[in-house]
């Protein structure tokens, strides 16, 4: 008779673990970077994986919501800021920054993506778009997550078409007031402030403005019955004669596509590391998963169909990484555009897609369970596959340089 | 400026509709159907689409909580117990059957799963294995949807393998002592009487019996942090001392397998009409939202890149239901054995699984979101592609039949 | 020793067959048949059995010869002319057609194809664009085959835009003067007629002329490196100053859209059809030698890896003939419209491509040799996806009457 | 009307150029290199650019025959030997080796199969397992290209179990007797010297014996109608009671594993190198064709269909590069077993498989002509795909060391 000791809901482990645990070591990846970047590596490793709290992460993930534990957890890892320079923030190279992202994904895509908003996004613009006073004013608190950002550039009419933006900026005497519907900016529920793409009304131009939680004419309302990416928090929200003081006018950048073009290129390149990542964690789990359970006598990783699965998973795994590490060292030396993190970005986590469907399969009934590892980078994907440009307008980002020709429309 | 009034979270939508709405009219796969079943799918339809609550769909899934306003909305589709002749059942053939499936997966695969376990599983179990004396006391009430059913196979290490399960039952005067773990349980934390196999102590035979509701020694445990069919409540459960009385030994069944070897038959074939039941409804929301949002000054549907992969998931969706129509003809003449059952679940799971990830992939960003209908079905998909016999399992089945050679071990 | 009279070529084979030899068997597709479609197909399959010579074909393959021997074994099968009633023809439905379109690519696709000229294209653009003195003087002879037809309609610039085409004609007295280039055209190196489509100078309009061999001006050159179909002797050539009198005008049909629309649609049909054929030929001698073969003191059948290989090919298989046969019901019927033979055409030949090679790999090195029955309708799957309408054409055909959105250009 | 002096098959071309020719470019995949593997692939494109005669190479292929041209060709590239070191052997590391294998499969995958067959498998098997006078007798002339050579492992029942050989030596006075049958051994039609192993009937162990033209027992037949790497010359032989002198067997290797690992890993290596290399070409190829040609007025590359799947060629193709010059780097620095070998080499031969069939298609019907470039590498990725260890093969190779669990039987 069981034990009614036992909990009815693990499955037996045998306990058998793999002859090669870490997929990383199969082609010695590792190998590939710098010892600076191998350390912030290892660093990233041993700080994530001892805060790692998998039961909160899958709580928080059942019921779609953030927790402060994150922010906390963001900490551990040091100042907020990525490749910003000065002002509090750790300055990376761009290779650096994707070695960290790999990681971050491998715990947790929502994590990364917070992440990825708030350093990447919401900072790095005022990075390159505010003057010094304003990078003086906000970045050194969101460097010490004091203060979290958001980035407000998508609207319910334009999302890949992003700079046919419909939000207005109009002059008044002290500053500006915005009106307008943003969609889908993520942390913008709790966030203390977002960067807001809005087009001057005078010039047509387009301008970043930050706009401060508990302004008067800005409420963002929480995107419910979102099934990816469950844990960040993505707000709708009108600008409804939303008042901006001048001072929160990001004035330095003379051009919207210069600095944008920047901050997008390398958060891009974050989001196609980060989907390497969710495959790396995901590869892992479910290499571990078939080497621990047995049916028919045998553990599930001596199948034929199992094995192949998971080696295709490690295949693709691998190319994504090297495709990662490619992309950082092309950027760190000047010599990537748009095009090739494009590419970059769309290939991996096409590939990621497919590679975690894989993993997700062979653990069975199990593998629809978040404890197992593999579901949640899964639905992960499917936002990450669509969002900083979905696939196919990155594909065809990628074309038009290699041809010539746009095929936009 | 915008209205204020306008709830943010609602893109605008051009109300542009496509030339041809129904993806079975393309085909006409309805002409295919007999006018009984013509007809049934029609009522099935109608009830669906008017009893349909996708705003409690989408809630109940967000927070993973089944309804009893399902249970109602089963009792408007008729009596329950699909294939059941006599004790109040529809006794219905099995081309309806599917043909039903098909609708109740169209709406939701959750609803469709909760179905089949309640007639499919429990209250086919109770048919075949049954005395006439437990099928009298049982069926009309479960029919009439007073009784809910369970139905409980799998262990928390025997899923594949089911038949090698390690339940016990003790004879004892007057009953059965049971002990074991079951896992997966659906419907089990709420229902009323779950069909428990377990081994006879005594002859090693598998036997079925009737636990219910409140018995000492049974307690489920719902499963938690599932990101698939989040509406039904599987459950874990220990079976610790429970006594079951003799008039609920489901005794008429001479061997485990003949009789249930039937029932899951027949739940296979529903499982896959399921399958192309999401698909068609995944297929229908993608095109039509395809069809009411414009980028770049265009309707999506009009890109290329996004009409090839409707016009292909169109394409699969044909076959699959083509597949599931032949399948059910062939079991109505008696001319399927579970092989050809076996290869139709699987390559319609994997077809839809592959299609409805199309689909999702087209509606974009929003296509994470429930209310746009693609992302449910895709969670969805990756247990019914696992469940009644993993895709793998299910094409070893149909390879063994095909080849005379067992690729089990 | 090994005995020298062994040839060495020849792997040992263990004889052992498989349990289910005829793959049309597991779903019973053949019931899905009417009687006299069926006893066309068993008619057929026997006729092309006995007259078979993959010898002959291997060879002529190898040099990518035709051989008066196909129109022997093709004239085995009765008159020609397929759908077209009196005038010494058939007479088929579409249904029949398509059934025995299967039974010609599952024998070779390039005699498929071959036949799919003579009748499908030419015969049929006579019979619906000919006056009834011409159907009168060239169909009984082609039924027969005393004469042998080609179809020109493609140029070399003129590929999927084939209406575009600019080959004129000028009217003179007593006839028309033909000029320009065609291209690809199948049969035309040693026919004895071909339907030449070219746009009338005076009037734009797209004509059909009926250009014999030796005529003055016309001389085809056979393409030479094709890699598929390779038997089918395809031709380009130059009209210069090629005269052609007035009776070889073919003056019935009032516009060119008309009658060969029909035409096309027709034959596009026939092309699923010869695609699913070559499916189901490359199946059955794939899992013939996986049963027969092998390795590691098992037979290849018995290997996971090959097994489930086998059963997706024929998962793909059955999907794939229950959507021709659903094809031929509708066209039969008059409810297709190139929409849905687009589709099926594009989804069957997609498939096939797919489960082809499957076929292909799990034979091994033989797998690369036209004796072992796989890579001959691999290759030739290349041209069938892609003539007819490529793949892509054919979806956005299909695309653009469900959505009513053309998506071409 | 159109010059009758323009040869008919050849279609307009616009001469437009693609922005961005060069594949390697686009993430610069050369800055990766060493200067000296950089120079040394400069100069092998140069070689074979100037030298490449892609007439000839496509008659060859049409009449699957060899020419000594590639023999003169091969030798402009310098003396053969790859990583031999003395012996008049190059002596290149293995990174060196691969960057020259792309070159060779961009060019042609047959050029290269008889290079490797020559160098990487006949002259290194003489390296590793014979004595330094058989060295000194045979690789000097090899390398010098006046005696070439092939390598026979395989036989008719022992492909993918090639250590289960039965092809026998028995020890007589002054050498050895063979017999048995070998089957695909590349080159031996026409060579100078086959390394054949077979197993030796007192101890059973496998043993190298360089079996030479003309010797007694000894004759090879051309495998006929092989549809992939049609200019190489593949033989199935049977040896009958051949007799070998004593100096011709190899007798320094100690085991066969030894000695033949270390040839089969590195010729590995060079396999899935040479598929990269045909993806190259292919894809080189398919996107000059689809910038040139134009339908619908419009060039095929500005259609979203075709630059999608031109995009996805070149995601694939930098993946596989990568994952070929990571591997090189790690067999130089002895990190890599065969298992990562294996993994490479089945990724990297299915990548490209995949990759080139969407050149092919892309091209339309003109790519199933030898002559546009993207049918050929189609074809010979079928063998690449198999030779050297089958997909399955070798993704169970690699599982092997990452599970620690063989799954072979
Ligand atoms: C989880 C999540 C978080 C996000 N966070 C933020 C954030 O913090 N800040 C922010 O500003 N934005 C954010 N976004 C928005 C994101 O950038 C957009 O979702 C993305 O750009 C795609 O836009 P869309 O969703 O409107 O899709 P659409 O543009 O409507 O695309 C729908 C489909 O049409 C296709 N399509 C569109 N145009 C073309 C074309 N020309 N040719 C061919 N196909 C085309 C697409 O590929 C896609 O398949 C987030 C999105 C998600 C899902
Ligand atoms: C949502 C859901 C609802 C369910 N409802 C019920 C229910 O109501 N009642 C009930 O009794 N059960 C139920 N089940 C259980 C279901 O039947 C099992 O999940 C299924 O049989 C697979 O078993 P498993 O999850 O243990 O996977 P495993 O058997 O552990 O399989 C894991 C992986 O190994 C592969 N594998 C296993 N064996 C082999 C082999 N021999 N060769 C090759 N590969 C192999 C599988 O294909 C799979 O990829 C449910 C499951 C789910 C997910
Ligand atoms: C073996 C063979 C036999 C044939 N026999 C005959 C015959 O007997 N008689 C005859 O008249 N013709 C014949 N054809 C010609 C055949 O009909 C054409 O090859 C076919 O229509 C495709 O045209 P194309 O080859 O010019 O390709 P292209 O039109 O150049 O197409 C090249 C690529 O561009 C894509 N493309 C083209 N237009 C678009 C668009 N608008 N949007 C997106 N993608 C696009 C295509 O899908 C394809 O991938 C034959 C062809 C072959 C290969
Ligand atoms: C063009 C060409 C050139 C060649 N040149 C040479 C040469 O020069 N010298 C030489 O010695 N050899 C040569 N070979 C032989 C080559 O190495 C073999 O073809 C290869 O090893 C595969 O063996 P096979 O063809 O017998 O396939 P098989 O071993 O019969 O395999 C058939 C199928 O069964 C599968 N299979 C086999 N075993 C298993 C298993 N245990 N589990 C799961 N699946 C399995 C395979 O993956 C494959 O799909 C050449 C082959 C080709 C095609």
């Amino acid at each position: 008779a069981p034990a009614t000791s036992t909990t009815p809901s693990s499955p037996t482990r045998s306990g058998r673990k793999s002859a090669l645990v870490d997929p990383l070591q199969f082609m010695q990846l590792d190998a590939m970077l710098s010892a600076g970047e191998r350390s912030l590596r290892q660093r990233a490793r041993r700080v994530l994986e001892e805060g790692r709290d998998d039961k909160l992460l899958n709580e928080l993930y059942e019921r779609a919501e953030f927790s402060p534990a994150l922010v906390d957890l963001a900490k551990q890892l040091g100042p907020a800021g990525l490749q910003i320079k000065g002002n509090g923030c750790p300055g990376l190279t761009q290779s650096e920054t994707l070695v960290l992202a790999i990681e971050l994904g491998r715990l947790d895509a929502s994590f990364a993506t917070f992440y990825l908003v708030h350093s990447g996004l919401a900072m790095a613009s005022i990075n390159v778009a505010g003057t010094p006073e304003q990078k003086a004013r906000w970045l050194p608190r969101m460097a010490r997550y004091e203060l979290i950002g958001a980035f407000g550039l998508t609207e319910p009419d334009y999302g890949s078409n992003a700079t046919g933006l419909q939000t207005t900026a109009r002059k008044v005497p002290g500053g500006w007031v915005l009106n307008g519907h943003k969609r889908w900016i993520g942390n913008a529920t709790f966030c203390d402030i977002i960067v807001v793409w809005a087009r001057d009304t005078a010039s047509n131009a387009i301008k970043g403005f930050v706009v401060e939680k508990g302004m008067k004419g800005f409420k963002p309302h929480k995107i419910d019955n979102k099934m990816s990416l469950r844990i960040v928090q993505n707000a709708d929200f009108v600008l409804d004669e939303c008042f901006v003081p001048e001072d929160n006018h990001l004035s330095a950048a003379k051009k919207f596509s210069d600095g944008t073009q920047m901050v997008l290129e390398s958060s891009r390149a974050v989001v196609a590391a980060s989907a390497a990542g969710c495959l790396l964690g995901a590869y892992e789990r479910a290499l571990q998963y078939c080497m621990d359970r047995t049916q028919f006598n045998k553990p599930l990783a001596s199948f034929q169909l199992v094995q192949e699965r998971l080696m295709r998973a490690l295949g693709h795994l691998q190319a994504s990484i090297l495709t990662v590490i490619r992309l950082g060292r092309m950027m760190d030396e000047g010599q990537a555009t748009m095009a090739q993190i494009a590419l970059a970005k769309a290939w991996v986590t096409r590939t990621a897609r497919e590679a975690v469907a894989l993993c997700r399969e062979v653990v069975g009934g199990n593998g629809i369970i978040s404890d197992f590892g593999t579901i949640k980078p899964l639905m992960d994907l499917e936002a990450i596959y669509t969002y900083e440009g979905t696939y196919d307008v990155n594909m065809l980002i990628a074309g038009r340089l290699v041809t010539g020709l746009s095929a936009f429309v």
